[in-house]
């Protein structure tokens, strides 16, 4: 079996099917996205919380780092209403952690608009990326034509079968599929989330068998070993998230990556009380405060804007509690080590198999 | 690499490291296991609910219809003590279930007893089953010793790296490894049960990296894919129960392998309403109905106990709605066959990856 050479290698000019997610927030600095580039995979820039401004400057980074194909990252917008009981239930429930860590009055909440989504598709356009994925639901018909007409790949993201043939209709070219294990958000668009939570073993050859695009495999892949298997059931290539953010280039401080070198399989867990949507991350004292009421919180991205304030602060003070720590189920196999060491030891790994 | 030669094929006398898993209720007739092993597979009777009486019956039909080997699993018995409060709100909240099926008062809860898991394992003895699979924890040492000591090879089962390393520790030979995507009971033992809720692509290359024992992997594994996938990962063998649960020679109604041919990957949920232990199955009307009362039910088996005769009495009026039907999240990929057309399939998918 050509492990390597997929009809996702060819369409998006690159040597091994191996995609760096694109997580938002921080990790996906322009050295990490140039990097994995450069050792022949596809680096992506997480810019679902970027402004316009800083994509462009991060693009431009990129650019300077590798001529190798690239990708951003981008979230659909969602109809998200301000419920004001929900906020002022977060924020009485969050105001012990405020005053332990000396902040002000919570945030004024404010209603996303379509604009900003708009600006980061400008961006892509008017900077020429070459591949775009998305997050969280599949954008306007309209939008993807766009992208397509002017010769920029685009991907969708799925959690389910079903989410995975809405995204081949609508025209996506390729499809992230994700499965429960993965860290971080949970891309579920179609179906309540718990349903969306299905084990890549199940859901990749089930997606595979249902849809004609080829299909990206997400959640759990850590190493060589995820990596053939994943290609084993169906995948075209695998898109990892929790195996680069330990990388030397990942933007998290040093002793987050620390922490997370040292946790097991089981310490991750998926909450919406940091961000009012699904997320897999560490179960930490936040988790375990909160999670029991995430239901009384405002939905994403409202109570994203209310902890975020809290997130950053404990992240300045180096604080594990009350951060959010996304890392998913495979986080007891990360490493220290760069992303061209990384994807390396990932072929070195395969190649082994001989396959 | 050679798929089909493994320490556990080895270990086991078996052609191909393929284990039916032991499903206990029913679908394990002795005709399932026999045929499984006459295959080069493993087959299992699943004897957790079964007297020593039936199960010597079973052992003694399996011997009749082939000479290879073949396994028992057996529930390790729990601490169950019978909270009387519980008792009330299950039979109180069933009432309307028992009115609609026509059924008399709810049976009397009966405290579980030691001695039913010692004539099983007795007639395991006794009978000189080649192998004892365990489920539901650890049991005692000194019976791993007799098992051992008497040539029968002993398995255990785990959910997370850390219960696989209390398994290696007691003594099991091997250890089925059971990621989230598994149908029927979670096996989990050590942890709290969402803990213990992993995929198994991030559980196999875990757990294989942990333990000096052969680990089999089991959930979300449907077909050549599946096995071959999980070999990569790590696993010396994969147990499926799901993909057995259809064939021909399977003990469940012919309706409702029609019912499981029709189900996708979203279609199961893990519930702990009708047993008191979670446990994978079809989100039928009961799952919606009681689960979210779930924790107001008395523990394992008293709960089992408590919904046996409505399980039973909507089996046979052939209602869907008010029975326990576990599946996996590979249900989506489930096939109408014998078990030897299961098997040879399996191989044959196998063989065309040109390993």
């Amino acid at each position: 079996m050509k492990w390597k050479n997929t009809a996702i290698t060819k369409k998006l000019r690159i040597d091994y099917p191996i995609i760096q997610a694109g997580m938002a927030g921080g990790p996906t600095t322009p050295e990490l996205v140039a990097a994995v580039s450069n050792a022949g995979g596809l680096g992506t820039l997480g810019a679902g919380y970027m402004t316009s401004e800083s994509m462009r400057i991060d693009i431009e980074k990129i650019r300077k780092l590798t001529d190798r194909p690239f990708a951003v990252n981008l979230f659909v917008p969602e109809n998200a209403e301000i419920d004001a009981d929900k906020v002022s239930n977060s924020n009485r429930l969050l105001r012990p952690i405020r005053e332990k860590l000396h902040l002000g009055d919570p945030p004024a909440v404010q209603q996303p608009t379509l604009e900003t989504f708009r600006k980061q598709l400008d961006v892509v356009i008017t900077t020429q990326v070459p591949v775009c994925s998305f997050t969280f639901g599949i954008p306007d018909q309209s939008i993807i034509d766009e992208l397509k007409d002017r010769n920029i790949r685009v991907i969708g993201t799925a959690t389910t079968v079903h989410e995975a043939v809405l995204n081949e209709r609508a025209g996506m070219e390729m499809v992230v599929v994700q499965g429960s294990e993965a860290g971080g958000h949970r891309g579920t668009f179609a179906v309540p989330f718990a349903e969306g939570m299905v084990g890549v073993m199940a859901l990749i050859p089930q997606t595979v068998d249902a849809v004609h695009i080829p299909v990206i495999a997400a959640g759990g892949i850590m190493d060589g070993r995820g990596v053939l298997a994943a290609r084993i059931l169906g995948a075209e290539a695998v898109q990892m998230g929790t195996a680069f953010l330990t990388c030397l280039e990942s933007g998290i401080s040093e002793w987050q990556k620390k922490l997370l070198l040292n946790h097991a399989e089981t310490d991750t867990v998926v909450t919406a009380a940091f961000s009012g949507k699904p997320a897999r991350g560490i179960r930490n004292e936040f988790v375990k405060r909160f999670d029991p009421f995430a239901h009384l919180f405002p939905v994403y991205p409202i109570q994203n804007q209310l902890t975020q304030d809290i997130r950053k602060k404990a992240g300045k003070e180096k604080n594990p509690d009350w951060l959010s720590m996304w890392a998913g189920q495979g986080v007891g196999m990360s490493k220290e080590c760069s992303a061209a060491e990384l994807m390396e030891q990932i072929i070195m790994e395969i190649d082994r198999f001989s396959l």
